[in-house]
């Protein structure tokens, strides 16, 4: 395999042996490592200085289920720290196919020009983009490029936000159908590719020579055990098949833990309406698909097609995060409404969850009301449009707070907080403190045990073992992420004892390794080491692993809780 | 002497005695450890659990010349940090007059209203805001009120920019003539009152008991010599109040530190047509006074009233930074807009700093065109509208660069940097890096040695010397920040060994002291310490104390010069 290296300020492209230290990283494990070798922590994220790098995870490529994710990393425009941001679609394993281990894109344009990259059996070639695409959103660049080159091509794209850099500004990745739907959506790195000048990356695996395996037979045979756990698990194998992640709609409203109107309570009267089990009863209604994989080979296939009300398709990929942040925490209950705006952001290019914190934020803030749906969808057009109110809102919740004067504001490391409440959450309102990406809930999935009783039950509401169920889940999820494999497979690893081994196996046999399970522990930690000492370089503190106070000095209904994890109890998350 | 606390939740005002440990403490020694003491360093600078603290110098309300500066502290919405703005004007010597050590500004009202808070000698006393002070700017406020109180009272007030918390509103203080032109500019303090529901402190010292000096005699005495030393200074003397601040204009450009198209060089074609001279002249023609005093008891007189074409009052208090920002920065070369642009921020409240560093970051991001002047007025006047876009400039340099995604942003701690070139004067650039209260050329004045040969001279563009020289600055800074005293008589005390002995007389005569110089220093040095200490509880860190990269990698014309202060220089400056 090798690296590629794309000079933005030269034009160049050259590549690279696979070094020793990077032979047994891969997705998050091998973004985070580059950035922190090659990017200076202080340097402007969208300044010449910060870095761009694509990889596909350990397994991507190969047959293992659910092992297409893809990871981006870099200095991140939103948060200030190192950033890993991970999607489905069909990115990761053309890459893998290709024998390419990561991409670095460095420097930056001198003329702010926009170019294309082409990423094919051959290399990559860079040439001007289109004038055609300058400006568009992603549905329209895909339909394009597809139009031109095949519909089997892979394109990752910026929207108009990419364009204009703005802090949430995502990278999106085509789906099996070439469709815009899976994003890379946390933390700004579509303003990085932006800042470098790339408008679309093409993948074209035709011909590739396709990823080699060590030993076949136990490849399989271990794919298939991990096939087997996922399927005969209760979330992943029917829950998230059936209803999608939406599903968390309703069972978070019943925990009081669905942050409604801004994070004022934990419950929402509109929830019926824009449950998991409605969004699938609409789709059948309307002949869209209840389930469907982002990427090929996905066995949880909880990704859906959303059509509108005469049957067109709508939207993708429409997750529960989403359907929270602009139903719940917005209190609209029109699930079409919602489901426009999924489309707005995926079509411009930007985080569904920063934005639906940021229009709640402007909600609270007088922009417009709580509840206006038309007003919040007005807003989201903006910021495709670039208006001033547009790149407020685009630049995420903690500057749209600032600009409209709000103190009361969701985030960590300027980062949105997402749709499970630290208060009523409490575990995952420790991960939210303390990852080193800001708020994210996918870096250490606590839900798990505080609200879905998968890998033991902690007590949601208690401060008893929520520090060391995080710290668990955020280094087994560094793990996970270089993989490939989807994060929900954690679901299975977390109770089925096959599981772990299986995913094991399957390097092993892959890379003709001899890893054991506490390997995988050790990669995890040492992952999570590498991105702490980055954001520490960068000039990060414990001041900064805290949840804003109004967690801790309101409570939140109907459970009436505070977040009383004290401040020596969170800075106790990295003793490892 | 009293301290006043006003509890905005509450509504209440209560009084304290002095604490032992405050009573050697006025203006930034006071404010900064009433904020050390008393605001969690991790609030939210616009909730209720930052603090607005209030205090004149030591020798405030006295007849020392030039000691009528007033210190306002808190959490800055606009770097983070702590922050001390200090203004002329005439609150200082009231509130001193009054006996009242300090104002603490805290909670904040449930319900967001507006209050006018009255200071006179039966106390504090809050009520409503009337309806037509809602809203409007600082010209209209002080008019109204003091054509309902008379003209003698001071008034301190917000704009429309703290009313709406903007990150660089400021706090107007009226001058002799009861014009909102002397302001607490930097780091949004405004938006601090605004949080905390207070429109306009009506200070009132009729019959007030006035200030008691220990022994009058030796006070009358150092008063003199003190007055003496300024007036022979050549610039306390001569240079300020013939030409005001601007003098530095043509000084700068001469030097190739006038920073120039927001930053690319160091020389500006236009320096001409808005230089000191040039407004002198102006001035002149249109009947208005080249020389005026910002507060009652001014020796140096620098402040001057700018008339339009007309002949009509336009505005007052027009200093170097602010015709440097809207003038060199921007490309302006049209001293009559620029006068209106400093008059707009008077009126709306915000920093003429922050505003011409936006503005300048505003053209380079191609929002209007380098040079046009009615373009920047028209942003100005935005910010006063509340309009999305005169938000995003409204919330500083670093702010506007994030909404337009531009990556070349001259700030440090988020504050915009002032008007001299760090490469071409690299004393100051020290000090912006390194100082507790973000870029700030007057918490380390080093343009004196650099460039005016005061207190001896080190060359501006060698590395040689500059951490000492900036270092010295901002202990002495820090002490005379705390007296009241200008900054310009530290131009005296720099260079006559008389003054700084005729300022510790009065403070020994005023409050039966026994102070001697190393007690200055030793004052100075523990400030410095108090506020840093409180940036590091902040989650401030080295990484913080650095300039932009472009400073470091982009030459400044005409001299070519980069920043090249190591960090390791940079970070000794905190060795004391």
């Amino acid at each position: 395999m090798k690296i590629y290296r794309v000079n933005m300020t030269e034009g160049e492209v050259t590549t690279e042996d696979v070094k020793d230290a990077y032979a047994a990283l891969g997705g998050r494990g091998l973004t985070s490592q580059i950035v922190a070798d090659e990017v200076s922590p202080t340097c402007n994220p969208i300044g010449p200085k910060n870095k761009l790098v694509i990889a596909p995870g350990l397994l991507s490529g190969t047959m293992a289920p659910s092992s297409g994710r893809l990871s981006v990393g870099a200095k991140s425009p939103l948060t200030g720290t190192i950033k890993e941001s991970n999607a489905g679609g069909t990115a990761a394993q053309k890459l893998a196919k290709l024998g390419i281990k990561a991409i670095i894109i460095e420097g930056k344009p001198a003329d702010d020009k926009l170019y294309t990259m082409t990423v094919n059996k051959d290399g990559i070639q860079l040439e001007d983009v289109s004038d055609d695409l300058i400006g568009k959103g992603n549905y329209e660049v895909m339909e394009k490029i597809q139009a031109e080159l095949g519909e089997k091509v892979c394109v990752m794209s910026i929207g108009q936000a990419g364009e204009y850099r703005l802090e949430s500004a995502s990278i999106a990745v085509s789906d099996p159908e070439g469709r815009p739907t899976r994003h890379c959506g946390r933390g700004g790195t579509g303003a990085v590719m932006g800042a470098k000048g790339v408008k679309a990356i093409v993948i074209d695996d035709s011909d590739a020579p396709g990823v080699p395996i060590v030993d076949q037979d136990r490849f399989k045979e271990a794919s298939r055990a991990l096939a087997k756990s996922l399927l005969d698990h209760p979330v992943c194998g029917e829950g998230l098949p059936e209803y999608g992640t939406a599903i968390l709609i309703n069972i978070l409203n019943e925990s009081g833990g669905l942050p409604t109107e801004n994070f004022k309570t934990g419950r929402f009267e509109g929830a019926d309406e824009i449950s998991g089990e409605t969004i699938a009863d609409v789709i059948s209604d309307r002949g869209g698909q209840k389930t469907h994989s982002c990427h090929p080979g996905c066995v949880m296939r909880c990704s859906q097609i959303y059509n509108d009300k005469d049957g067109e398709y709508l939207t993708g990929g429409f997750e529960y995060e989403t359907v929270w942040g602009f139903g719940a925490n917005t209190k609209v209950d029109d699930i079409d409404a919602i489901a426009m705006m999924d489309r707005i952001c995926d079509d411009v290019g930007i985080d569904t969850i920063e934005m639906g914190v940021a229009v709640g934020v402007a909600m609270d803030a007088g922009v417009i009301e709580f509840g206006d749906a038309e007003g919040a969808i007005d807003l989201l057009e903006q910021v495709g449009e670039g208006t001033p109110l547009g790149r407020i809102i685009g630049s995420g919740a903690g500057f749209t707070a600032k600009a409209f004067g709000l103190d009361r504001v969701p985030v960590v490391k300027n980062q949105g907080i997402p749709a499970y409440d630290p208060r009523a959450v409490k575990g995952v309102g420790v991960t939210y403190a303390t990852s080193t990406m800001g708020a994210d809930h996918t870096a250490g999935y606590a839900v798990t045990s505080n609200i879905l009783s998968i890998g033991g039950e902690v007590d949601p509401l208690s401060k008893e073992g929520q520090v060391e169920l995080s710290q668990g889940l955020q280094i087994a999820t560094a793990a996970v992420d270089s993989t490939g494999l989807c994060i929900f497979a954690a679901f299975a690893i977390l109770d089925d004892e096959n599981a772990l081994p299986a995913v094991i196996d399957m390097l092993n046999a892959q890379y003709g390794l001899e890893l054991e399970a506490d390997d995988v522990t050790a990669l995890g930690k040492s992952i999570i080491k590498t991105e702490r000492e980055f954001n520490i370089e960068a000039g990060f503190t414990k001041a900064d692993d805290r949840l804003p106070d109004f967690f801790v000095d309101e409570e939140c209904p109907p459970h009436n809780v505070k977040f009383d994890i004290t401040d020596e109890e969170l800075d106790g998350l990295y003793n490892f």
